[in-house]
């Protein structure tokens, strides 16, 4: 059985999963009985096709790299946009991975709702749905017997979501800390080196990690999106963007980083929740002098990590690449492997 | 619907499994659907029981914790040996945790062996079967459509091997390094600090974590089982004791140390395989200076930790307990928990 794929949005992430999906086509089969027709994108710059038999994606790939529109495909129905791509073809899963506004959450949030209500399945890489209303959206999906997968909002595709929910099912776990932001994670890795925080911000976005205003990066409101998304799902506890204590990199000095040193510390910007005795939740971002001893200190460059704290084994660290387009596209084949999964069971032999 | 699980083996990872499953019950049922009863016991030292009802743990757990025989159970059939309760009993899975030696598998492999002769499951925490013949198991439990688990192999608890195979499924995985033996890990930990080897065993062997004969730890024979285990299961290739190139670490000096100190390194006894360009493994265990940026350099006292080498997200980093009642026994329960997804699916409310 193959699962039928519509790309809504057709940017990087996308492309990054297309390709992953061509290349693997066979590995996949092979490995997980995982087989799968693409049959409908719709970008709202690149134009939208749909042909419910499956798109020829390296045709379509071939068209967006040399600029021109997914239009120019030659069979198929153009012009659908992107709620009638949702509702009137026969995919089974919807690929939400639109340029949306994260503090609205659209124009993801209507595509996911609109999936949701004609019985599909929805993967996404939009933080802003997650961020706004992730608990609704889970309800809803359960309510329609539907999948809602986005591991790639926390740490791309490092699987941080599905280790939670499968590799640690069993334990309870009641706090978690991690280096959730690539960008300033790079920015003091350079700084520990003696480069001053101008001169490595400025390194930073020459090598594209940050962007021209760096104040979503420096400023912790990336990892403090992805601390509300990890307390929501993963300790439970319901917040908002309101309710987390926040401050960035940015008044970090010279000489602080030379007393970490001194301390045989070393400064991590890191974002943490943790429930207290009686219930509440303690959520922030901060920069933190970490003892060279803490897993998350030797976590250096643009990489990222998070240390859940668990019942049963203590605390367990992930680590692994938080952005990147292949990454994040990969992000979004453990979700549907995942629903494979749901769909079709696994096989004992 | 239950899962009927029989015990071979009643020691102390058997004793922090049931512990779990008594303490979470609600959890587990509430979670996962995860219900279970324990139908039988057989222990060489202890005794065994048998009452297709389930038993009552509790009182097995009173008995066994007060140094009596599990034969002194109020209810239930006596006597029946290990291959008995494999075959006779209801149970749908066999939890093998016996005292087994871990260079001829026995009597662990023929448990297990036994079990897929009669279609039933098996979870184990015994290396020896995995080193011996984890392929020809795994494909004989394919050819039974029955279930072999062994998370708990490698790094107790800390989920290796379905980190492998269900969160980083996609990618396709070229090498691994890890630190996958605590003793030693503390006693290198230990020396950083200034302290002599023979001191820091010494002090390993007070806390209970290096036997009285540390050989199994010191010389790498522990952690090279494990190097055999994750180069057949995770790299798919076939190889045996003999064939992994193995250095302890009783020959590191204070001056090694230091050596390493200047140079901001620190020695650490690193267990890895790769697979080079012409297909062959290159597998070995042996001390070697990591550079302090590298995730691995932080991992401290006895923690354990697992470098993945993927194609889709370069490197991915497991940190977390290598050993333990608790988190042994914990690892059984991530089996069980699988093998319940398998049996009864995933629902989607």
């Amino acid at each position: 059985m193959k699962l039928k794929l519509a790309f809504i949005g057709y940017g990087v992430v996308a492309q990054g999963l297309t390709e992953i999906l061509l290349e693997k086509k066979e590995m996949l089969k092979q490995n997980y009985d995982f087989e799968y027709s693409i049959v409908a994108i719709s970008d709202i710059m690149k134009g939208s096709i749909y042909d419910e038999n499956g798109l020829d994606m390296d045709k379509i790939l071939d068209l967006v790299q040399k600029g021109k529109k997914i239009d120019e495909y030659p069979k198929g129905i153009k012009g659908m946009d992107s709620i009638q791509t949702i509702k009137k073809t026969n995919a089974d899963v919807i690929v939400e991975v639109t340029f949306t506004d994260v503090k609205t959450g659209q124009p993801a949030l209507e595509h996911i709702h609109t999936a949701f209500d004609v019985g599909k399945h929805v993967v996404s890489t939009n933080k802003g749905p997650v961020v706004k209303e992730v608990r609704n959206l889970l309800s809803k999906a359960g309510d329609n017997k539907v999948y809602y997968g986005f591991e790639g909002v926390v740490l791309a595709g490092t699987p941080v979501i599905n280790l939670t929910k499968y590799t640690l099912a069993g334990n309870k776990i009641t706090s978690f800390k991690g280096i959730m932001n690539g960008t300033t994670n790079y920015i003091l890795t350079r700084m520990e080196e003696g480069m001053s925080y101008e001169d490595a911000l400025k390194k930073a976005q020459d090598l594209g990690y940050a962007e021209a205003d760096p104040t979503g990066d420096v400023e912790g409101l990336d990892a403090l999106g992805k601390v509300v998304i990890l307390t929501n799902v993963v300790l439970g506890k319901k917040i908002g963007w309101e309710d987390v204590k926040r401050t960035g990199i940015t008044k970090i000095s010279p000489e602080d980083i030379a007393q970490a040193k001194k301390e045989k510390k070393r400064w991590k910007l890191i974002g943490s929740a943790e429930i207290s005795q009686d219930g509440r939740v303690n959520a922030k971002v901060e920069p933190m002098k970490l003892p060279l001893t803490d897993p998350l200190a030797g976590v250096n460059e643009a990489m990222n990590a998070l240390t859940f704290q668990t019942d049963e084994l203590g605390p367990v660290t992930i680590v692994g690449p938080g952005a990147g387009k292949r990454e994040t596209g990969f992000s979004l084949l453990i979700d549907l492997l995942e629903i494979h999964r749901k769909m079709y069971g696994e096989s004992l032999d």
